[in-house]
């Protein structure tokens, strides 16, 4: 089983990097962009067949050790 | 309108991130995580209504900036 877990900054934290993409682009000509924000995707190979209890236990890591929650937000998807 | 680039290593090329992630949560006791690969996501805006148009100059922006082809492979989703 899969578990994507997308994790970016929470709206109204400063994105140094997402500026520095936009500014970049802009600067080699891409004036369509207006803003760029940067998250990470963490892909987790689970085992087991339990949905359920995988969204449970990711849950766990994204509290534990994945995330920083005071500035981070975390979305979970399970596949199989 | 956004785009949402999801950029990625490419099957096959080392991940010492992912490892490392990987390696802390079995650590931290969450046996069955078996394996993680981390990747990046890059959520953009941009002026204008054609989604053609925006697909086109994304592809261009990840091809001269935000993915180093050689090794990254990325998805581009445009969403109005």
């Amino acid at each position: 089983m899969k578990a994507i877990v997308h994790i970016g900054l929470k709206p109204g934290v400063l994105d140094p990097q997402g500026r520095a993409i936009a500014r970049s682009l802009t600067d080699l000509g891409f004036d369509s962009v207006t803003g760029a924000r940067q998250g990470k995707v963490i892909e987790l190979d689970i085992k087991g067949n339990d949905a359920e209890k995988a969204r449970q236990d990711v849950t766990d890591m994204c509290e534990k050790l994945l995330a920083n929650t005071v500035i981070e937000s975390y979305r979970i998807d399970i596949e199989n």
